[in-house]
């Protein structure tokens, strides 16, 4: 048998080189389709692998929980793949307040303890509310409001992942009270009352 | 000259017909992609018109605002095409409260009036505004909560157009108001006082 | 209540920064998804706002006509967003000639005067033909060639989007005669008479 | 070794079928994503295959040339898989006219004989314009006007390949004469002599 | 404050309807994109909740491990959203063999035991392997050939993800042997021994 | 008639230039949609044409084949358009072994001889093979197993096209055998003997 000659053939496709992974380089200029590449050289299995949900976020905080994200900006190796994952730490009483994300779908899977979660169509504003135990799972459908409560007597733990490297967080509490958005103007945009936009914005840090 | 023979070759391509579009039958099972299409044959040039936007929406309401929405469920010749439409009035005072487009991008051009509008980023809860006249046009991306208020002195018209057929609107108030989400979960996840929550269920006609 | 250890999530989650929108760099490489983002710390409201579009094109032309443009190129805040617009001014007998849009679907609004408006199937070459009103909208499919008419007594203004940020542009009597395409080759792909091109190139500035 | 076990895990994944492919079933209505699927059970190994690019098209006709698509309309089983094929026959002298593809770009191979091939670009109207020889491959940016003639002494043989299934084709002289288009309308959007346009309505079948 | 006027606006939009998901029906022809939605009228939670992946998949097999999806075949909760779910259990000594998801990206994450996983790349062949604790993630590019082992003292649990609710599983033992591949042709493209491919089709079922 | 006029239209829109295509520029990091653009005015019409595919590869070797490919690497006018090509030569005997392509589906073109060709499904491991003679075409789905074989008299010779422009090449055997993939492992992961799988790293260069 000719080795050589087989060798030539994997030489030839080696010059095509790295078209299957796109591990992100954050100090490089970003697309609209996620971070450039790091050169296929340089990328190594650590890149493919992210220890950052093995702890437990802290949930000593106003919540009683934790998010802690595996996106493309915290594990680079997720970049071009059209996925990410994050963790969801709950407290006895822990709440991930109501959030879109804006830029993809959302499952999760209990892994301790009992969440109540539920989302909110658009235009039909119709609720659904589901209880899940451990190993249960539920999907949030993209850019729809939803939350996570611990509805159970001790810590709950989920995995979630999404549809998108980047799919964004926008927690509505912090959109309106933990900024500078002008109390008048989110009167008129919320028809909350001037003293609650004020009183959580003092909760949250905002300003204005 | 032959006729024939080059109309052979018509012919032979008008076996693959109508790849064009897709105008949506609403009758038939809908997939993750869209309505399923009307048989070409069907299809006029009057699915591909909509009138709807023409007269102006009735503003005699609570936000002294209407929105008369064009995406494929009023005007299924958008279907498939990656785009949809709708108007905005606003009469004097007049706020189309926030909310987002779960599924698509939106840009709008005022046609008459001044319009302040704005949008919220998601992570890092930062506030675009900007006040719009005549002729400008302005963004709003993916996903994000976005308002539009009427800040002249006379009544604005707007149009805008979105990255889909069927952007969804979910109206944040709406959300949380207008249907039978339980007050004391709206309450957990939102941080807002019961009594803030069943006034503005009182407006919107929720309940529980 | 406890606002630093609340913030210290909102501060996680800063982290993963700007994935809401990509505002173009019009000076960096650009990619197969669009230009690459501007430093999300640099980008500014005046990045999502245009005001190009306020002001009426020039019509005073061989086709009565203006197009004024609103897409990645000169309005960088679509770039990434799946959208983009342009403004249409058709003086009294004003004409956009036939073009297409090799990479985007269109919608039109009429905002003033009367048009009509047509687009061409492929395979099968159908024409499908309507006269708009004021309000009125009308969709062309994504690259077929299509053309606008003031077909009204005064002169006429539109507003259309496109569901793509960098459409494209293809009138099909620029691509003909206004450039160096032999006049012998444009012959032989189109079968018009060599007089005819020869009048055309004239007129269009095309040369050879 | 334990056999039933393994084989409850293949059991298990059967359940989940056919997501590999989508084999067009034609008698059904169609979405924006293409055919409806037919159903796996029925789907065989020649359902993947395509026997009609073996003949050679006929050249006998007014350009010399021939197109024989296999598209998703001639060949099911290209439907969801994002490329499409045809068959490039061109006599000698023979032309295949200017044309586009509104949804797809176009890669061709020359497997016989000499061909001149170009393409126009759209805001820039550049015309890029080769001779390709036997084993030459180039390639047709989506939506752009191109062309292809046989500029050798004897027969030409091209395969073509698309980036979809259903690229469409829009021959611009049939979307102009070979139909019901008024000529004064075509006229108006073309700039073309009204006398050539009654010509080439004459020789393509066109009326009105 | 006039609570039907504001109505009509929700009714306006309720019009619109459920853009929002695509419950699959799987007793409907499917497309490209998926399976057809429910009427969104008979939609419930129930729709969006999974409780499969709650009990340990049986692991008294010849791979000491089971795969339990979560994919849209089994949970049509996920059609449309761009992901899907599974649970791998491996008893010690369990393994997950070679496989690849033609349509999608994975990314598992450990809840129990320790795990050896790696996948190889296309061109260049280079094996990336890693060794995962509790909580440790890892992602496994699309297509690309990948395995899990069991490499701990006790029974280990992951939940994994997709990028796509429908990826596909190509167990490679199982293309190979566990059909009616005929030995021959398997020894060709593989360079496998005749005898080799005998046994491995002794083991899986396999027949010819 | 106003030339000057009429060419300030061209003008406006010259601005905006090449979103046609975007050929790449190899020496710039890549995006997950594919190699950065080179600057539109360098681009030529050689970009678009490649001659690499003319000749004939070298088949002795060992597979009595070779696969040239005029992907995004080699033919860099193909990034972003959604499409490449390669050349398929096969000797009498010569076989193109077991092999996907992660990131796109295939359709094959027999220019001359008889190739014997098949792939293998996911889930259901169902494998389709035919037998395709000169002009016989077949599409093998994105990410299946797959290979071809001659399997007639004389040399066989076909081109085949990608959905992407750079799908990858995952050759099972060189997966498994011609790298340092540490052969208890592959002996674990694919129930091989470890004699068969060291004769074959000794074939194809493996070690480990």
């Amino acid at each position: 048998m000719s080795l050589p000659y087989i060798l030539l053939i994997a030489a030839l496709f080696t010059a095509a080189a790295a078209d299957d992974f796109c591990v992100g380089d954050l100090s490089l200029p970003a697309s609209p389709a996620g971070y450039a590449c790091k050169k296929p050289a340089t990328v190594t299995v650590n890149d493919f692998v992210y220890h950052g949900l093995a702890a437990a976020g802290n949930t000593s905080n106003l919540i009683k929980a934790a998010v802690t994200p595996a996106l493309s900006a915290q594990f680079p190796g997720v970049n071009g793949l059209g996925l990410s994952l994050a963790r969801l730490d709950l407290a006895v009483g822990g709440v991930i307040p109501l959030h879109t994300h804006p830029g993809g779908s959302e499952a999760l899977v209990v892994v301790q303890g009992t969440i109540c979660a539920g989302f909110i169509t658009s235009f039909s504003n119709k609720v659904y509310v589901a209880t899940l135990n451990k190993g249960d799972a539920m999907v949030f459908p993209q850019g729809l409001l939803h939350f996570q409560i611990n509805s159970g007597g001790g810590p709950a733990l989920a995995f979630v992942s999404f549809s998108s490297p980047s799919p964004g967080l926008q927690i509505t509490d912090f959109a309106l009270f933990a900024n500078d958005f002008p109390t008048d103007l989110v009167a008129k945009v919320t028809f909350l009352d001037v003293a609650q936009i004020k009183k959580l914005k003092g909760v949250l840090g905002g300003t204005n």
